[in-house]
Formats: C-alpha cells, structure tokens, sequence
C-alpha cells in the first residue's frame, strides 16, 4: 500500500460534505483515555453543545458511537419491545429503512406512505394515530436525504404532546443546517449524523431523548436486543456515574467537539440561513438551467437538493465525468429514481455562493 | 469551549495505546466519498491488509463500523438465531459480556467457567462441546483484556474442524500484537478492535468470517435482529456490488490503513516478538519491585499485564498521581478486583523498552 494521497474532492453530494480544516486537525489530536479525567470534560462539554443544537434541554443527548444507521438503531432497539406498535411515515429510503428496523425489533408496522418526492399529509398521519391510540411510537423523517423533501411535522408532535405515544423524528440531513426544535415541537427521541449538516467526519450519531422516552425506557419488560446500543447501559457511561461501557471513539469525539465549536462561533441561526440561502442561489441557477426539481415546492431541503437534469443529459454519465475532470462528487439517486436524478448536496462549510458558483460554471460545460 | 489541548498523556492502559504520528496525520486527510471509487479502492487495500493481519484468507474481513464490542455484537447478531445453543467460555470481563450479548439474541447460554486470572481448560470445554453437539457455536477470549490472560484455544480449533458448531475468538487484544491464525487454528468468525495493538484509535472492530460462518449466515431462517450490522447487507457494500449500506466513518478507515501500513512494513511476526519482549522486561522490572502477577504463570499476555501492587501501596491513589503528575495512563482492576489490580499495557509502538523504563522509573518514586 502505498501513502494515502486522495485528490481533494469538492463533495456536493448527500454527504460526507468538506470537513473544515481545523476540524480534521482537532481529530488528530494526540488521544487521551476513553476515562481519563479530561476526556470525562470534553463528553460534558460535547452533550451540551449537541443539546444547543438539537435545541433541547434533554440530559440524554450524546453521540452513539456508529455513524447515522446507528443512532436510527438505537433509537428503535430501545423504545421498542418484541409485540409493540410502531406507526412508521415513509416517502423515501430512510423512511423505508427505519419500518425494516422496527419490524427487526420485534415490532408491528403500521405504515403510512406518500409519493417520494412528496410530502407526508400531517392529518393523515394523526388521523392514523387516532386509530392506533397504542401505538408506542410514531417515526417520521423530517430530512429525507434520498428525496431531498423537508417534512413538517409541528403538527404531529403537538397533537402527540399529551398522548402516550412516542414522537421519533429522524433528523439526519437536518441538525446543523435546518431549524430542528426538539423541545419545542414535542419530538420525544431524535437521531443525526455528524457527516451532513455539522460537518465532521462521519463515525457518530448524535442522539437526544426526552422525559417520555426515558420513562418508556426505564419500564422496559424485556433487556434492549442490542448490547452495543443500549441506554440502560450508556447513559451510565455518558452520565454522571462513569461506568465504562465500551471505548468511545476518542477522536472522532475530539472532531465533533470542534465542529460543535465552529457552529457556536457562528450561530445556530445564522448557520441556518446560511445554508437555506445557498440553496436557493443553487435553485435559481440550475432552474435557469433547464433543471427540474423532484422535491415539491414549498417542500424542498435546503442542505439537499434533488434535480432531474436537462433533457438529453447522460445523467450518470456527466456525474462520472464530474468526479473524474472536476473532482466534484454528486450523489445520485436510490431506489426507483437510481439513474435518474442527482442529489446535490449544500452542507455545513459547502453551504456558500463560491462552492454553487463552482457547480454551476462546471455544469455549463455539459450545456 | 476552549481550543482542544490536551495534555500528552503516555498511555499505558488496557487501550487506547498511543497513536503513531503517520497514522494521526493520515486521519486528518481530507474526506472523499464513502462511494467514490478511490474510497472503494482504499476498502479493498484494508481488507487485504487485515486478511494479513489476521492470518486468513477469509473473503468477509473488515472493518465494521463501531468500536470492539460492535465487532463482537456483529458476530453473535449474525451467527446465532432465536432458540439457538450458545457454549460460552468466561473467564473475565468479555466472557462475560458475550454470554449477555448471545442471551440477547434469544440463544440459550451454556456456560463454562474458570477462575478469573487463569485459563480455561480446553478438554473440559471440549466435552461440553460433546455434550451439546447442537451447538450453533463455541465462544471464548484469545486476550482476556480484564484479566491479562492469554487462552489456549488451538484444540477446541481443532476439535471443531469437521464439527458443525462454529469457532468464534474475541481477539480484540491480540490482533497485530499476539499470534493468531484464523485459518490454521480453525476460527470460523473473529473479531478485534483498532486500539489496541493496531495502534489506530478506537472506532471500528476488524473482523474476519470464514466458510462454514458464511454458510451459516445464508441459511439463516430469520433477519439478523440489527440492521446496521446485518453482514448479509454489508457484504454487499464492502464485496464486489458495492451497493450502498451506511456511510462509512471514511477517516477511522484512513487511519486503519495507515495502522496497517506500519504493520506491513514492520513485519507481523516482528512486532508480535517486540510485543513479547517489551511484556518480559516490563515483568522483570515489576518483579524485582514485589508487585505480584494476576494472571497464571505461562498464560500471560504480553500486550497487558494484570499487577498486584506491593503491600502498602495505595493501589487508586498512585494510578491518579502517575496520571495527574506523570501524564502515565494505567488501567484499573475491573469488577471483582476494582481497586486492587493495575492493568498495564504495552501495545504497539509502546511495546518498547523506553516506555518500560519510564514506568519504571516512574515507579520508582512511590517505593
């Protein structure tokens, strides 16, 4: 083998996006030990960064160690019990992977499904939760990165506020770059990754459960299906007990604590607006271009956006091409749309009118 | 949160050990796409490397996405079936985790134990194996990490070869620092973690399956209980389909190549004989202080050394000062012998006589 030396890819596509330099120096820190008195500090600090981020007051935020699959998993593995009901939302590959995971805990999937590219219909959804009043919980994606849709979903979690039914959002594409308001909108348990919007290598998933989630896992019937992912366990390690669990992954933490900071010394808001201004200008630019957009308007995510390219385009081709001539990566699509449409990613340090000029100059060469 | 400066701790606990400099500054390459081709190409080259590594040519050896308990929760989730039987051997820590991890999968455990700090017998775990010939598999530790034990496993290998009951070794404190061949010992499912002797920081668990595993897996009746470790998906991503599972943690995958680079120019062999005699001066050295050796006498393992202080000594007391006052990471005792035993570790480029005269020395001061 010889020495790593990878070009330097400008990544557009649905993440992993460019990941500032300070951050990759911060993850090259020599390590301290996964007990080590500083280390305990820096998880503090880390937690409540992410809480600021999730904006929550929940104490159980923390990254699990696995990259956004994880954190989907122990989402599920822990409030669901072999038996429960799970009402699942699905427009999209994630929507679709979270009933795959529900039905291997154990549980029953009722589904409520939409056209991809669409929104989810909040009524429909409560009205399916009116019938399923025992349904543990409800999932949806609020970022659906495989479609480039942002659902809404104040709806759904004001009306299960007083329910007993858990409220399960998967904000993946959406922590960092999205408003996400974890308390303020009822969202009882909630999952990222650190590879989109928070631009750190991908390696964890940022986790945050509320009250109602903890009282449903503390009266737990059953032990939690997966050792690795299970908050009984965690919590006492992430918590102020310290009890070793397994050995976290120190420097991907160290990375995650620098991008946390990054995001602090801009600001949450201003972060947000940020990247919802790249994407229109990103918008603007291809829809000059003959683009078409699978999200429907009103609907559409600012840190992804998914387009059909202009008549005639050699879709997969031109992508290709891109990565080879330019060193840009695009995403493409998955599921019935593989072929088809790009995905083009806006995230974290990528979210700015330099990076959608580079685009949309390369792009007028295939014109 | 300020800058991150940590101190520079010198790490001599039962992992994370310290961390080449190539293989921090390979870490901190900047990304490209977890499905770029070149990333794909990296994959390739690691797996190799690991095969290597773990002396198999086993065609499922990679690294999965977690830390050395996510290697061991991939093996059971994956071999093992509701109803099935389980022979778990605990001797330690990790056997004992094993045997929760296989009850979570809904097998039925049979346990064979021995004291901790010494071996198991191989015969008697081999007439239990007599007893149960319906055993989907037998489970042991290589590299006790909480006790310092070394287990001979070559028999039960042996005696399993033609067997239908599959041989699964925890190497997490083995692999790249102690013999262990996969292939010529006949373990048909393996698993370690990057922190130890690999050198690497924590964050993915290598792990090799080999045919009769494999077989298994296909003719499983049921879908493994955890989607993001399910190797019948993940085979697809990491074999020649490449087909999209989880995104990768693309910089824990550089630093492991790089982990495995200075493998490969060291040579195995030559690091496992500096593992062994870094692990013989650091015993002369604690034994001519009085400290008093845990593990049995012929059964120790080099990469940690499990020590009762002398008499006197207060035992948490000085691990906290040679911390604090030294920047010497110790490990303490775990479970039945918290607060009595230090677990010292040699691993990697700590498997070295200078670091052994630091301790040493170090020592020295509170004799």
């Amino acid at each position: 083998m010889d020495e790593l030396k990878p070009p330097q890819r400008l990544l557009l596509g649905p993440g992993p996006c460019n990941v500032p330099y300070r951050v990759l120096r911060a993850m090259s820190t020599p390590l301290v030990g996964h007990l080590d008195p500083l280390f305990m500090q820096m998880m503090d600090e880390v937690c409540a960064a992410l809480r600021d981020t999730f904006q929550t007051g929940n104490q159980m935020t923390f990254p699990v160690s696995g990259t956004g699959s994880a954190g989907m998993e122990a989402c599920f593995v822990n409030l669901l019990e072999p038996g429960d009901t799970a009402v699942v939302c699905i427009n999209g590959v994630f929507g679709t992977r979270m009933a795959d995971v529900a039905e291997r805990c154990g549980a029953k999937v009722i589904r409520v499904e939409a056209e991809w590219g669409g929104p989810l219909d909040q009524q429909l959804i409560i009205d399916t939760l009116k019938q399923h009043p025992e349904a543990k919980l409800c999932a949806i994606v609020y970022a659906e990165t495989s479609t480039g849709v942002l659902q809404p979903i104040q709806e759904i979690g004001a009306y299960l506020k007083d329910k007993d039914t858990l409220f399960l959002v998967d904000a993946v594409t959406a922590l960092g770059g999205v408003d996400l308001q974890v308390d303020a909108w009822g969202i009882d348990a909630c999952y990222s990754g650190t590879q989109k919007c928070l631009a750190v290598p991908p390696g964890l998933a940022p986790v945050s459960f509320g009250p109602k989630a903890m009282e449903v896992l503390k009266t737990r019937q059953s032990k939690v299906q997966s050792w690795y992912l299970d908050l009984t366990m965690l919590m006492k390690y992430w918590g102020s007990e310290r009890l070793y669990h397994h050995t976290a992954p120190i420097s991907m933490i160290y990375a995650l604590r620098e991008g946390l900071r990054v995001i602090q010394e801009e600001g949450l808001q201003n972060r947000i607006e940020r990247h919802a201004a790249a994407a229109g200008h990103l918008r603007d630019g291809l829809a000059d271009m003959g683009f078409g957009f699978w999200a429907a308007e009103g609907y559409r995510l600012p840190p992804l956006t998914s387009v059909f390219p202009p008549e005639g385009w050699d879709v997969e081709g031109i992508r290709k091409q891109l990565l080879a001539d330019y060193d840009i990566e695009l995403g493409g699509g998955l599921g019935p749309v593989a072929g088809k449409i790009w995905r083009i990613g806006l995230m974290g340090e990528n979210a700015c009118v330099q990076k959608v000029a580079v685009l949309l100059r390369a792009l007028q060469d295939f014109a």
